[in-house]
């Protein structure tokens, strides 16, 4: 009788800082019922990882799930698989790190379940060549990745019936190619789709190995799936379908394999992820491209054949892609770097900041997708506050010297960003794009607000006119339930008014010269006259002063403005104090005119604050006096003729005040993006733009000066 | 004035243990007149790198090209490049050897021209994303790689019009881009196209940084070159060229460009290399499918937009289409090992042995594509022997505790093997494949006589049909010289008969079971009947013996002979052992018939010699008495009744020598590769494959008794 070895892999995943009740609804929708529905079938095996995020979770708000698995575990119905405690993409994080993520989960496996595990789910199975060596010294025996990995080595199909050994430099780990044929029939297809692909697989020794490994969430928490999987019963199903065919399917953990059946082959990957992920590391025009080819192919039936040496990007490019990405990674490394320091003194008392750091290391806010990943702020803002939380930490147990001052190339664009950081607060300026500051950590409330995000295009954007509105029609059940990846869905109604594209990162102290003629809306759109180069452009560091009362930089463009479409040379100044007690920041700006010929300009200095919620009665702007100004963080409006504004958000406890020693005219935005989801195309608040403006008439020098002050409410 | 700024450079390099007079021949060819014509331009500046091997032999037999260089260097016409002192693929050696490697090679640079290099020729341009780490520690600034590996992170050619930052974990290298279009255009086409190339990427601002960068060997050396290049004038018109367009092209050395113009952006890239170095590390059928794709895309127009999307495989897998690739991989991993834990105490006094240890990972024979590489034995031998040498310089700075016996998974193929070394050779068997012996290293000849090649299908053996025979027709000269990728010849005709592949690894104590039937012709031409399934199939290693003496090895496999089509189990019990003084190996051999009934069986031994000339008058097989049997190595024999048999190399001062304590019938035969070279198809003598065969006829045991011996001429 032929036969075949089964192993189906399940990943529970939620990312830090994910809001609680999407945490309680994978609960209850899939994490729960799918182990319900395996307990009623004590016969089927399941190879499962928990991150330590969900265990962390779970211990907490369903500590009774701890005990069904430790049961579950006792009965031999599942095996726990390691991975990296806080699902880092493990190739982008330091080895110390990774082996330290790596031990913690393995530990907390053992300790939550007296579990031994041996292998590793690996984060979005980006791979890299490299990480047998971290994986091996961090214990792991055998990784999971798709079967595409193994494609773009030049295997085919039915080579991949078994598992692997890869290594590096002589480290060596097993590996399991994930079925892509079953990534889409389970839970997708009718249950006999996948009892019918197994028997094809089925052999006469019996030796072949076939693995399904995926999300946890697509048992119930992706679209339409909950109805599909349990109200329809198709998980019971599937698994009365695989019992019943138990005489040849031989269902198997992973770490069973290993006795019955020797490896394949030796193979080495190269740089890979599932090929969805490899396509959205793409940039906008090849993003579009890889589609327009894929479908090609499709239609000329070449893809099916030749469709192993297809393939998208690379993951690490996400920080191109996006520079919010590579800022928070960058910051990340600077922490860890902090942390290891001192961690060759002590390492045991610094384990709380190495856990923050970890935290900050999770990866769904490092990269965009079909979900929405680093559009989420509050992903994002548990990123910074774990990281900045790490930092507090090692305040406590080492300060430096405060305030330090560091200028060096933290964001290894090839040129030197200047550092600054207090007791209260990191300030980072830019000296080569604007010397704008581009993070401002401000360590009570342990927020970045200047983790903000800027409008770009995106390569799908162009399918938003084709977009269905979420709610206008509705598919009608189960049957056919499709792949997330072919939903195009809109939210809401007319979100092609807020695709309006940057061109300069939405930062602070971005100092613009704006054509009288443009409006507050033109501004909104970004399709407003800018007449000077400043907000690119280099300045110079001219000067830097450290005491320990302050730091103060001076830096320096001489650059121009255009007026009647003629150059003319102006020379910005802009003094920054920063105090190493309070949060007081000072601005002092000249605008010097060589030519002495009278000047009109409109001169502005436009701040970002990453506030999480734009429309929140406890988030407001507000005017001197401290009354409410309007309780809405996500409504455009001009005020004209006040030297103050502030911004409360009551939640976080904190509150922004900008201070200027002129009048000025303000106008204050939300910045929108447009950004793919689970659930169609949405609009996510990122940013309130404010912007101070001043009618600047002078023949030799205008200057201004403006206290950016945060507080603890 | 629109302009642009051009960087050419060029990569001299000939690997380790190649004949002198290719040396010499590529000196007077390409690197000596290339640098004369260079010498008659002043005003062309290029980038130039030599490996630390072709340094050391110009120091001997032309050091006035050192004198040259340095003048020209002190004119500034010319740039230095550093890289791997050997040229290896740096991703697959230690981080240790990488770094001293590049040092190695940044320090004869500036002993033998008082030069600073900061760029590192990165050899094959295999690029893996954890480089930069490396390179940033050796001190490398920049290095140079195709093109090709900026498309397949996603950029358009367009936007590869100067360098990038690539960056790993904050380590920082600038990358440059090499144009592919170029690549072509020099030197096979008129030098008008290369003109006319950079004229359509000059700019107002003239920022556009475009790169030339290839091997040396393309000038000169390269079938039919050497005519179009010199005699013919090519690059004495090329350079006149660009000197008549210098009012718009800026000539600049890779190291004066980062002053000038402002790194791109960062990138990150894929595992990559050139284009064509990842077809050929596909496996052989989808080595096939690829060229297939390729030129169904060129034939439906789809290439040239999409071709970005296309590529073949990871230079690493090499070590798993070619064993013999692996095993010496791992040598040089052991080797490597051994060095830098003895080198924690004294590294400066192992300098020799590291220099041996690197100069055994120079890469050319670590791969096969349309060069020869791996197929050219003296290649491998160089290998070998410079690792076998690392290890004697250890033996007498720090030796080990000979006998070393060690078991472990050498060569990572989840199985272990047994390796046993004497301060006089080498020992390495294979207990899962046939108990076979896989590396035989004789110390005094710094020799891996195992160093054999086994036939395998190649991806283009099918192009063999076509191949044009050189000498039949000639290319009528230098007008439209094709790229070498395009050329299918024959060395010789008639290569398709040698086309015989082999189902076993090509190495000794080979257990064969072989149907009378079957003749010599057939057991060379691997198609012959094997009844038993000992060659394959695991051996246990049952006993292990160790003392200052000897080591002792007991294999055993319990298996089956085919006999009338029906199996007739067998226990095969092989004895070896290694004494610790002299070069004996004896092999006692017993097999044991359980089922007692009398059995007529044909036994064979197989032993394969990897010498280096088939066919030489000074290297030949023996038979008792001493008395040359047959000067030539590569004849095919059978020889009845004897129970000795002899091969001796003079050149290499190696005597071999094979008793039997029973007569026996010996085939000897050559085994012979059919591999491209650059000059097309050709025969390549690999081993001397020698079966001693008995007709054991028996009912309870049959044995016999092997002394293999090597000594030194």
């Amino acid at each position: 009788m032929k036969k075949v070895k089964f192993v189906l892999g399940i990943h529970n995943h939620q990312p830090i800082g994910n809001f609680d009740f999407v945490f309680e609804e994978a609960f209850q929708k899939s994490y729960l019922p799918f182990l319900e529905v395996l307990q009623r079938h004590p016969k089927i095996r399941i190879s499962i990882h928990f991150t330590g995020i969900l265990l962390d979770w779970i211990e907490i708000h369903h500590p009774e799930l701890l005990d069904m698995i430790k049961e579950m575990i006792r009965a031999g119905q599942l095996e726990i698989m390691s991975g990296g405690y806080y699902e880092p993409i493990i190739s982008v994080i330091p080895p110390n790190d990774r082996k330290g993520q790596i031990k913690k989960l393995t530990n907390r496996v053992k300790d939550l379940f007296g579990y031994d595990a041996t292998g590793m789910w690996m984060a979005e199975r980006v791979w890299e060549p490299t990480l047998p060596t971290t994986l091996s010294e961090a214990g792991i025996n055998y990784s999971v990745v798709d079967d595409t990995h193994f494609k773009y080595a030049g295997l085919t199909e039915d080579e991949l019936t078994g598992y692997f050994i890869t290594e590096d430099l002589g480290n060596k780990v097993f590996l399991f190619p994930i079925s892509k044929h079953l990534r889409y029939t389970i839970p997708f297809q009718d249950p006999q789709a996948t009892i019918s692909y197994l028997r094809d697989m089925a052999t006469e020794d019996g030796k072949n190995v076939i693995v399904f490994a995926d999300d946890g969430e697509k048992f119930g928490v992706w679209p339409e799936t909950y109805r599909h999987v349990y109200e329809n019963g198709w998980l019971e199903k599937f698994f009365t379908a695989v019992e019943e065919n138990m005489e040849w399917i031989e269902m198997l953990h992973f770490d069973e394999v290993f006795d019955r059946v020797q490896p394949k082959n030796k193979i080495f990957l190269p740089t890979a992820s599932y090929s969805e992920m490899m396509h959205w590391s793409l940039f906008p025009k090849t993003f579009k491209d890889f589609e327009v080819f894929e479908h090609e192919l499709k239609e000329k039936n070449l893809f099916d054949r030749y469709g192993i040496f297809v393939r998208g990007g690379f993951w690490r490019n996400f920080m191109t892609k996006y520079p919010e990405v590579n800022n928070m990674h960058k910051k990340m490394l600077r922490v860890s770097q902090k942390l290891w320091t001192v961690a060759e003194k002590d390492q045991a008392q610094l384990s709380p900041a190495f856990d923050q750091l970890w935290a900050g290391q999770c990866n769904c806010p490092y990269w965009h997708g079909v979900f929405g990943g680093l559009y989420l702020s509050h992903l994002r803002h548990a990123i910074y506050s774990s990281l900045i939380n790490a930092e507090k930490i090692l305040d406590k147990f080492q300060p430096p010297d405060y305030p330090v001052l560091e200028v060096y190339d933290f964001d290894l664009d090839g040129r030197d960003e200047v550092l600054v950081e207090t007791p209260v607060h990191n300030v980072y300026f830019k000296p080569m794009a604007g010397a704008a500051m581009f993070e401002y950590d401000y360590k009570p409330a342990a927020k970045n607000l200047l983790d903000t995000m800027t409008r770009r295009k995106e390569g799908y954007h162009y399918k938003l006119k084709d977009a269905r509105i979420v709610g206008e029609s509705q598919s009608n059940g189960t049957e056919g339930t499709a792949s997330i990846h072919d939903l195009v869905l809109a939210k809401e109604a007319g979100l092609e008014k807020y695709l309006n594209y940057d061109w300069y990162e939405r930062k602070s102290f971005i100092d613009h010269f704006i054509n009288p003629d443009s409006t507050i809306n033109d501004f909104f759109n970004s399709k407003y006259d800018e007449l000077g180069d400043f907000v690119l452009e280099p300045y110079t560091l001219k000067n830097k002063v450290k005491n320990k009362d302050y730091v103060t930089l001076d830096f320096e463009r001489n650059g121009f403005v255009r007026l009647n479409g003629k150059p003319v040379n102006l020379i910005l100044g802009k003094r920054v104090t920063i105090y190493n007690t309070g949060s007081e920041i000072v601005a002092e700006y000249k605008i010097k005119n060589p030519g002495k010929e009278k000047l009109s300009l409109d001169f502005g200095i436009e701040f970002n604050f990453g506030l999480q919620a734009g429309h929140a009665d406890d988030r407001y702007y507000y005017l001197t006096g401290g009354k409410p100004e309007n309780p809405f963080l996500d409504s455009m409006a001009e005020i004209r003729d006040i030297d103050f504004i502030g911004l409360k958000d009551e939640y976080m406890k904190i509150d922004i005040q900008l201070k200027s020693d002129k009048k000025a005219k303000i106008w204050r935005m939300p910045v929108e993006t447009i950004s793919l989801s689970e659930a169609g195309f949405e609009r996510v608040y990122q940013s309130s733009s404010v912007l101070l403006l001043w009618k600047a008439e002078f023949s030799d020098e205008w200057s201004v000066k403006i206290n950016h002050r945060v507080e603890t409410i």
